[in-house]
């Protein structure tokens, strides 16, 4: 059976291009006992993915050059000789950029599929990206009623959720987007008090106006500019959640690093980095809450779907220029099964 | 009766300079009811002072120009109407650079003068100085045994107690230090385990020797290429007492923050700046452990001390040279209690 899989060809330097990944088509191969095949439905795409091509230190090993692109995927099995996996159950795993991956020994996770709750909320709000709003903004960022709370990236697929999150504890909240559409879908629909198109305003200035005693909690998913403006506008004991630094992934040579970097000692604040994988243990909490705030209609999430395997690569780069709308992902084939 | 006064006359750009500082001589003026007159004995110097005569942000009001520049002082009652303070009571307090200061309705605090504890150590190891090691290295690094740390600027006032603290909790410790004199001390004095000259060798490259397994805990007291270097070597989950960032406080411009903060990220790290006037509610219980083990031989401590009020400014450029062997202290007067 045919397997178009896109391959890392090239470690891009700045942004990927075409030379960075290529399609070619594999050929499936037979199942051992212990595995099952799983059909590619929906492929994640997220910052992490342009780190992960890099060779740079990470959290993970970097994809090596002539492996499958490394990518969360949502699938359906459709062969079997894993008892606990029938044809036809819907799974999330590191399916890789491929059409069909091979999941052993449990590395495919079977999805509670009701035919009412959309499989991509599952690479989104119900899932790691939900998870890493979860624990940044409400464990690391913890604000209290009445504080003020800043996200970057702010209608993004994190970012979305950490607001709203912020909001139900109480928090005034800021959001930092690249477009006025986002800024306004972050007021008019998620409800946030103030959003800042940073693109278009002096971010600085902006937060000087919105947020004069100072941001209690900023949960960073940019660094760069952003991270710098802010910092100039710390409240004294403010928390920063590091959950990502988007705006270095593409860079190339050293960067410079914060430049209002010592505001962290003269406001006492706290940085603390995280990566989810770390509370992997503790998701099912994470996901109960979630879900049950979704049912009663207090989170709101939106899911920027791009048609086709083949149109990955050039997708990913929606999420550096800031063209997405919500959590991006990737409709590898249709879902037959509802 | 003349008290001659460091009165800040200019803001300094870069180092300070004989233009920054004027001596004057002005008259004592009568004490009110609940005054006392305190003939100053010593003056601390400390990287903060720079800081203070600067108008960046910070965490007390700049030093006003025209004002007798700000220093933590301690001396001997020569003069009395509070009833709570007799003549030739030692005392400490924000005496400022001068000969003489009037104390408020306690803002001098008395001292317990036993004839054998030298004044000085209430400004070092006993004072702020010691409280400023103690919670920023047990609390917010909180080493445990077997763990790696590392701390900057280790033979200062602050650095050299920190290393200490961390020995006794069974840590491996390493120190960054400016001379070799200073690096051996450390070592045979201190018993630290190694020491870094970040003169005279590279401290990444050093510390990717000392440290393979990374460094769990960074005491950082001078932001720069040091913490930049450190940053190259953290450990999983490492903490980062941010106390000071000397390396910053004669820039000019806004400087450019550290190149390696990525490595918050990917690390899991947390850094938490302080200022250990947060803590004045807990001084005690940081004064009496440390008296503790310094009354046991299990703290050592060294103080520098430069003849003269005049020759305060002067000395207090030793602190960002790295001259200084010690907590750095000026005599204004010899005490002739004793």
């Amino acid at each position: 059976m045919d397997n178009r899989q896109w391959i890392l060809v090239k470690r891009p330097v700045g942004d990927i291009d075409d030379e960075t990944l290529a399609l070619r088509t594999a050929q499936v191969r037979e199942l051992e006992d212990g595995e099952c095949l799983v059909r590619n439905l929906y492929l994640s795409l997220d910052p992490t993915n342009r780190v992960w091509m890099s060779d740079r230190e990470q959290y993970l090993p970097p994809v090596a050059i002539g492996e499958v692109m490394r990518g969360i995927t949502i699938g359906r099995v459709v062969a079997s000789r894993d008892p606990r996996l029938a044809v036809g159950d819907a799974v999330q795993g590191v399916g890789g950029w491929q059409d069909y991956w091979v999941a052993q020994g449990g590395a495919a996770t079977k999805l509670r599929d009701d035919g009412k709750t959309p499989l991509t909320l599952y690479m989104g709000l119900l899932g790691m990206v939900g998870c890493t709003a979860y624990f940044g903004m409400l464990e690391i960022g913890n604000p209290q009623a009445g504080e003020t709370v800043v996200v970057s990236a702010a209608a993004g697929a994190v970012g979305s959720i950490a607001v709203q999150l912020a909001k139900l504890r109480g928090a005034r909240v800021i959001g930092i987007a690249g477009s006025d559409e986002k800024c306004a879908w972050l007021v008019e629909e998620l409800g946030i008090d103030a959003a800042i198109n940073h693109r278009r305003e002096k971010v600085y200035a902006r937060l000087r106006e919105l947020a004069p005693q100072g941001v209690d909690v900023y949960f960073d998913n940019t660094g760069g500019e952003i991270l710098d403006a802010v910092l100039a506008n710390l409240a004294l004991n403010a928390r920063i959640p590091l959950c990502g630094l988007i705006s270095t992934y593409n860079a190339t040579g050293r960067g410079s690093g914060p430049a209002n970097y010592g505001a962290i000692l003269i406001k006492r604040a706290m940085v603390k980095g995280f990566i989810i994988l770390d509370y992997q243990a503790r998701y099912g909490e994470a996901i109960s809450a979630l879900a049950g705030w979704h049912a009663q209609g207090k989170l709101k999430y939106r899911v920027d779907i791009v048609e086709g395997l083949e149109s990955a690569p050039r997708a990913l780069g929606r999420l550096f220029d800031g063209s997405n709308q919500g959590k991006l992902v990737v409709r590898v084939a249709a879902d037959t099964a509802h």
